[in-house]
């Protein structure tokens, strides 16, 4: 019988100036995967190099996490871009993220969108195949992290690329594998053992539970953690804690690819 | 008899968003090396993505031009920031530009600050030595392009990488090898064939050749011009062809190491 | 018989640090109310003041013109943003405008959304009267200058405000008063003597002349003129001059206030 | 006897975007006056409206707090700019205060320099001038807060408008006035039963009592306070509570003019 193992991942870095985000310290004591905040949406270059470097002495995997050119809004706003500047955008992130990493002793294994362009790109195929595409081009062995079972996963499937299948830990999944809408009852998991139940049963299926309706076998690689407020603190700890538990071994992705 | 040569520099994809700035299509008919500005104080993702493409197809070297974030005031403020801040921002913009330019199937050969970066670096060897150090953790065999007989070029002669020296077209020098202030007369040279008959003089002398004074013997690798405005690019192009029809070779730079 | 008059607008103060967009002086020649960018998609400061003040002194109507947060992307790129975000950063912007205005010894006059913004609100008159709302808390006595026949319209005419209907000088338009879809041949006007012959008939019937149908009623205050490129400021002085030689008056608008 | 009053003073609405800093809710029930951040150094326009309304429904006397255009260094970098652009910079962001809080129902009382901008003009009384003078164009009634017995000082004593003097609540003073070094021991007070006492001691004495040295008459008009981190509302809640036990009137300033 083979052994279960999968990663958690959390977005980091969020920082900015004089302004603190998160407790990425609390958090890579969790995780194992860290999606690193490239100054376009958050982070800047000093939290980039302060962030790569406790990951890195962490043994968390490094993950770069582009985001639209958005401070104020966090990245979080729809914005509509020319493929050309999608994939300018992706390149000029990823590119500050291997030098600063590099600086740092350490490597960038993933890339994770994020935000608006994240959510776009897991309803629009062909942006997230310009997105993914850009960042092949410079780091040609990157895994690229998608949200199992959307156009991102369809992209990579498409590209030939490394990829890793992510699922949320506090989120609710429909029938269809879309996220149940955040305007409804139980859409979000606040229940810190409750969450860590259902993503036990998650990878040890290898499926997505929803709600209602049958399991949908999913690319379970990485768990989508939270570090800010005490409750998704509490959750990533549950979450381990609960997969230690099961007996799931907890350590970076190595990707896979699809033929 | 050694066949003379020398490089002719400038700064350019110093356009931002809308705005245009530069006349980069004609000035890459006349340089052999292209400081191409990324994104702190000029340049965004597309302008560098286009910049680059531009200079790889007219063969000429392409070089990472970073400087301080304030686009506002086009880094030319002096900002006094850490040690470590400044090699961060260094590796963050020179990271950039070598994936940028990597997508463009270009490669990144030099760096050279910019503005207020470069001038606080002419005076200060150790704000020198904490940016170069920071570029050649990245890119190990990046030629660093600096200001001749400046504390720039103490600090590469000591960490003994590649370098390239520096002079100006349009400048007049002093006697100890620093820049006649602008304020006085004759400091800047508005005649073209004034500036391209001293600029053969420097490169056959390998010296500076100030305005009162012995000649001070210089790297003389590159000559920097300047694309602005209808003057700079007569300018530009007088030096060019002066320097041919005194039977100097074009070339970008080699690069020198001390020893 | 009434004398028939008309404004004459454009946008303008939309340059930014050290980069130069637009040909302000020679524009200020040629119209009579000015839309000034307040440093959210364009503009900065100094650039706000020293175009207030060149427009002051060529006794030039002068309008605040609040834009997106969005500098790279000029204004121009859709945001989705909650009415309260929208109704602080017109407040924002038009106290700024305000501020800048009255040290220079000048009056703001009216205020017209920029790029994005405009277009967004055209179409969505919630949108618009947030907007608006919002400025007229700010400046009770402002005038509004809307695009004629649009959701901006309706909004002016349901808050009772003042205000001022405006025309595109070389676009064409729709029977329904929207303007060509730029996809279209014809859409806009490139023809210097054709635009003026255009806006002289419909400041003459007092309505949209659409390419077929019927002309529609409009409430025709001020042509919206361009001032990038040679051929915009040819059709803004061909404008002018056909409108004077019609013997139409130009002036800045006084408002209208739909009751 | 006469009843003797001051006003206690503390910068707040610093948060941006998704980042929050400060504990505004909680200091506003300890303050009298609030600095407000204008959106250059922090705050955006979100921010600003939250604030202000939030300080007027606490009674609380509302300023504005212009700063450098640097956000990620938080208004703390020195920077040089032109007396023009320093006086457009204020103006700029003093307009936008003056037009949010007109929004709100509220009313911008005075006006306080931040970080670098106020520290560079407690030392030169030419740029404090054109500070505040740029300001009293736009607000002519205005009260400018200004750091006792420095250069601001002196500006507004020249300048024959309203002002406030302000003293630290946790800074320790030279013989001259000036405050002890931070690098000194001392210099920074952390004990907040040692802050409050000396600052009722400062208050009574209408002085500067510095560590060593004779009392330095001062106008003592309000006291800074801080609320970063749990010490800061600490001392903050000291203070305000040994005043009254003092019988000391905590009330907004009214402001003071030279003749």
């Amino acid at each position: 019988m083979t052994q279960l193992s999968v990663d958690l991942n959390a977005d980091m870095g969020e920082s900015f100036g004089p302004w603190v985000m998160g407790q990425d310290a609390a958090l890579l004591e969790v995780i194992t995967s860290a999606n690193i905040a490239c100054g376009f949406h958050a982070g800047d270059p000093d939290v980039m190099a302060d962030t790569i470097a406790l990951a890195h002495k962490n043994g968390v995997g490094i993950g770069s996490h582009p985001g639209f050119p958005d401070l104020q809004g966090f990245g979080r706003r729809n914005m509509k871009l020319p493929a050309k500047s999608l994939r300018n955008l992706v390149q000029y992130q990823l590119g500050a993220s291997l030098a600063v990493a590099q600086a740092q002793g350490a490597q960038v294994r993933h890339l994770k969108l994020h935000g608006a362009l994240a959510n776009m790109c897991s309803a629009d195929e062909e942006m997230a195949t310009a997105c993914y595409e850009a960042a092949l081009e410079v780091a040609p062995d990157i895994i690229i992290m998608v949200l199992a079972a959307t156009a991102q996963q369809r992209a990579v499937e498409k590209l030939g690329c490394l990829w890793a299948g992510e699922i949320f830990a506090d989120r609710a999944y429909n029938a269809d594998a879309t996220l149940v809408d955040r305007s409804l009852p139980g859409a979000v998991i606040h229940d810190a053992d409750l969450a860590a139940q259902r993503i036990v049963k998650m990878v040890q299926a290898g499926a997505i539970l929803p709600e209602t309706g049958e399991p949908i076998p999913a690319a379970v690689d990485t768990i989508c953690l939270h570090g800010d407020g005490a409750t998704a603190l509490q959750i990533a700890r549950a979450v381990r804690a609960a997969l230690q538990e099961a007996g799931v071994t907890l350590t970076p992705f190595e990707g896979r690819r699809s033929t």
